[in-house]
C-alpha cells in the first residue's frame, strides 16, 4: 500500500509543517501542503487516507497533531540513531549537518580505517573501524550510512549488517546489495547530476525539432 | 518514452562499464551489467533498445562502444560544468568530490555571501554571489547545484535562471521550483533518512504480526 514516492511524500509534509510551526500556524490545509511539497492537494488527501489521517473540511489539519501523528508513521517519535563509515569530505560534511538533529535524527560515531581521522573528544566521536561492532551494539544501532570509496562499500555492509544494522543509505558510487530483510537505498551523486544533464539536453532537442 | 529511472540506470551501466574497462574488460553481457545495477538482464536489454543499442547474442557488447553510445545518450560526450551555491560542509564536500572529475563533470566555482569563505586561488575558485550571473554567462554554464539553507534556496535558483541555467540539483531542505523548460531536481537529506527508517520499521512489523 505503502512505497518509496509515499513515504517520501509524508517527510515533505512533515519538514513542511514543522517550519508552519516556527511561523505560528495552528491550522493547515492540504492545499498548504501540496504547495509546499510540490504536489496535488489530492494526492495529500489520499496519503493522509492510506494512514488515517482525517481533516476538517473547514478547519484543515491542526499542525501539532499532524506532526505528531506523522512523526508516529515515519518512526519519528524517538531519536533516531545511526553509524556513519567513512569519514571523507562527504563523511565530514553529514556528521556535521545540522539538519538532522533538528530531525531528531543522530549520528551516534563516525568510523574509519585512518588513524589520522580519529578524534574521540569531538561532537560526534570518530573511532576506528575496528570498533564498528561494539559501538553498534552498545547503542542498539540500526542505521547507518556508507561514505566510502565504491571498492570498500560491500565490505563495509557486510560488516554492519552482523551487528545489528538493518537500514543503510549508501553514498558509495556503486549499488550495494543487502540480504533480504535490510533496506539499503543509493544514492549516486555523478548519476544525479547525470540525470540533470540528460533531461535539460532532452527539452533542448524537443525545442529545436519544434522549431 | 524516457524517464527518470531509466536514465538513472543507463548511468548506472556506464559506470559500472568505466570500472570493468580499467580490468581490462573488453565484451560485456547484459547479464554483467544487470548484476552491476541490480536490475534483470532483460531490463538491461530493453534499456539498451530504447536508444537503438544492440548487442550480438554471443559476443555481448564491446565495451568501448558501449561507452561511447552511452556518454552521448547522456550528453556525457563533452567536459559538463556546473557552477554550486552555498559554501557550508556539503558544499565544500561536492567542489572537492573526485568522482565528477572522473565522470567529466567540472564544478567551474563556487559562491557564497560570507566574505570568509571566498578564495579565488583554489582548484575551484569560491566567489561573491554577486558575480555568479558573470560566471555562468561569461562560461556559458547550463548546470547548478545549490547548498544554501532552505531559506534562501528559491532565491538562489531565481538568480540562477535569468543567467542561463536551465539544470539544477538542490540540496536546501525545501522543495524549489524553476520555471518551465528548467530540470529541478531535490535530494532532502533528512527525507532519504527517514524513508529507510520507514521501511525498516514497517518490515520490522510485519515480522512481529507473521510470529
Amino acid at each position: 500500500m505503502t512505497n518509496r514516492s509515499c513515504v517520501i511524500r509524508l517527510s515533505r509534509y512533515k519538514n513542511a509543517l514543522l517550519r508552519l510551526r516556527t511561523l505560528n500556524f495552528v491550522r493547515v490545509f492540504s492545499e498548504n501542503l501540496a504547495d509546499a511539497a510540490g504536489v496535488t492537494a489530492t494526492q495529500v488527501r489520499k496519503d493522509f487516507s492510506i494512514f488515517g489521517i482525517t481533516g476538517n473540511r473547514r478547519g484543515g489539519y491542526k499542525v501539532d497533531e499532524l506532526i505528531e501523528q506523522l512523526n508516529k508513521i515515519l518512526g519519528k517519535d524517538k531519536i533516531q540513531k545511526f553509524i556513519l563509515v567513512g569519514m571523507g569530505n562527504l563523511g565530514k560534511a553529514l556528521v556535521q549537518y545540522a539538519g538532522f538533529e533538528r530531525s531528531g535524527i543522530k549520528i551516534v560515531a563516525g568510523f574509519d580505517i585512518d588513524a589520522n581521522k580519529w578524534d574521540k573528544e569531538g561532537p560526534v566521536p570518530i573511532c576506528p573501524l575496528e570498533e564498528l561492532s561494539e559501538v553498534i551494539r552498545r547503542h542498539e544501532i540500526e542505521f547507518g550510512i556508507i561514505t566510502v570509496p565504491d571498492f570498500a562499500a560491500q565490505q563495509v555492509l557486510e560488516l554492519m549488517i552482523p551487528a545489528g544494522i538493518r537500514g543503510v543509505l549508501n553514498f558509495a558510487p556503486i549499488c550495494v546489495k543487502g540480504p533480504e530483510g535490510c533496506v539499503v537505498n543509493n544514492i549516486n551523486l555523478v548519476t544525479e547530476l547525470e540525470n540533470i544533464i540528460y533531461f535539460v539536453n532532452a527539452s533542448e532537442k524537443t525545442q529545436e525539432s519544434q522549431q
